[in-house]
């Protein structure tokens, strides 16, 4: 299988080190895996017999500007090169996430896809604009999308409502989506603390970022239950569709009286059908025991469904950080070498 | 797609009713399923065009002997008659579990497999004790082995393993895997009871068997854990490789102090690599809110993974009932349908 990944960051070298470490486990799966192309913002890198990926690893630790690596590396390697020569199966696109009009990764996969290469996409924005299109667009070309790291990346939050619950109707979708919004609130649990002290302390160690707005007010969360909601409930809404609340007004004093009644707040994203069509929100909510998702502290996130034949299904975990970020991309690309087809 | 049903109890009932509720659903994923089998354990019904349905289970309803249905009942009807014809595509294998040899599902499985079919069994038995073999067979053959349903039912365990951990190495399993005794210790920790009082509230409401032991002996989740254990962990263990220990001897008192220190009983399956090789156990143990396993109470199963590059994930779920595991194996039915390679 040739690969083309688009988008050089942490994710990306995270991706390429486990393409390293699992070259084994792969092959033993019949993955004969080649990265052709890396592509960066200014230029990227291209082996038609795939890169060497321990040797450009090395060099790409200790040089910002891969493309001026000596094998391959070149200004001219772009996105539209690969479209010309047409020589991969799967493109792995991991540009930065734009909520306004998904560039340019709306334009990498939806090209992707026309020229007949599967995609695997941690990008967020492009499935939350437009994923109905981009499905049937994947269907006309007989390819398969992969969009497994874009709702929580390590926790496999879309593919088990894809998976876990084929043949089953999906009733709610119910999720703390958001790790640095539940680590901001479970320090104030700890450590008695008000928000902007938690917050502060996530932005110490990097947690949080400086510009906190995505994730404290809500979008981040939104943003993911939306394309949980799109892809597993078949709707089409958008982020005006959706009653957003952040975090940013919790009290102490809030979380002891919640603690005092045996529960805990959580930044909780929910959409539940009910008789006068769906309702979708991200609002704080006071969780107890009897709920899964009591239990969901720190960086961790969770999802929880509740489906016509199958029951409650709910999934905690999702690592944080590059590495499990990579890992999940690499999860859809050995499922859709499994054969198994995200789009039908 | 051609299927045969064997063994007709309460799932395989179930089964049908959700074939033909589902009947639209499954039509759109390009699911146009015939049953030319339905076989018993006197024999069966059988139609080279697929059986009506409706009428099937309209009859069965109302009889027992589905042998005497007048549109393709006969006591001639059985595995046999299937390997004759060779007129499926795929085995739905549901006869009872047999944990000495197997049979007969062993049989049927090893059988269906050699002849070309897929097989998806809700049968422990066979997986237990021959899982590697079978899977060879699989393989030769090149056909599917669903094994979905056998351990935990509705609860996506075996799944989520093969599936959201693809490309992960799984360094531990553990979980609470059997429904009935999770129920009887939360009676004794809701109602302030004994282990006795507690199990006859069980049995009364047909939670627990008459004869109880496979279950409150911890058997039955050391079936389930080792499943698990050699399926997910490529392993070949035996029962003789767990340590096993049920829950007959707690008291009151053990879960009141358990209580006390904001902890729960529960009866966990667990497999861990050591240095020393892999330790495999069924114990009663006091579970703190720090884990996801806490939360789960009443009849409900969880299973948790540690993983190398996708950290830990827990999955909570599986409802009880005859629907629910027949709709975890109209579920293994799908994904196959989808592509899914469970064998590769």
């Amino acid at each position: 299988m040739r690969i083309a990944i688009i988008g050089f960051g942490g994710v990306g070298k995270a991706l390429i080190k486990l393409l390293i470490d699992k070259k084994a486990e792969l092959l033993n799966e019949g993955m004969d895996l080649k990265v052709n192309y890396v592509i960066g913002s200014k230029g990227g890198v291209y082996d038609s017999d795939g890169i060497d990926l321990i040797k450009f690893m090395d060099y790409s630790l200790k040089n910002k500007n891969i493309f001026e690596y000596p094998c391959g590396g070149s200004k001219d390697v772009d996105f539209q090169m690969l479209l010309d020569y047409k020589d991969v199966d799967t493109v792995i696109e991991m540009t930065h996430t734009n909520i306004t009009d998904g560039e340019p990764g709306m334009s990498h996969i939806l090209k992707s896809l026309q020229n007949g290469f599967n995609v695997i996409t941690a990008n967020k924005g492009p499935i939350l604009l437009q994923y109905n299109k981009l499905k049937k667009v994947a269907k006309q070309n007989n390819v398969q999308l992969g969009i497994g790291c874009t709702t929580g990346g390590a926790l496999p939050s879309i593919n088990s409502g894809i998976i876990e619950l084929a043949g089953s109707k999906i009733n709610s979708i119910e999720g703390i989506l958001n790790g640095t919004t539940n680590f901001i609130i479970n320090e104030m649990e700890n450590n008695k603390t008000e928000y902007a002290e938690a917050l502060k302390k996530a932005q110490d160690i990097g947690i949080a970022e400086k510009n906190p707005e995505l994730d404290v007010d809500g979008w981040d969360t939104a943003t993911k239950l939306l394309i949980l909601t799109n892809v597993l409930m078949d709707e089409n809404k958008t982020l005006n569709d959706v009653n957003i609340e952040g975090i940013t007004k919790i009290k102490y004093s809030d979380i002891q009286e919640a603690l005092n009644e045996g529960k805990k707040y959580k930044l909780v994203g929910r959409a539940i059908r009910k008789e006068n069509g769906l309702d979708i929100s991200v609002k704080l909510e006071k969780i107890g025991p009897e709920n899964p998702l009591y239990v969901v502290d720190g960086k961790n996130k969770a999802v929880k469904y509740n489906s016509d034949t199958l029951g409650d299904l709910t999934i905690i975990g999702g690592a944080s950080g590059v590495t499990p970020a990579a890992a999940s991309v690499l999860r859809d690309l050995i499922n859709i070498n499994r054969g198994f087809k995200y789009i039908i």
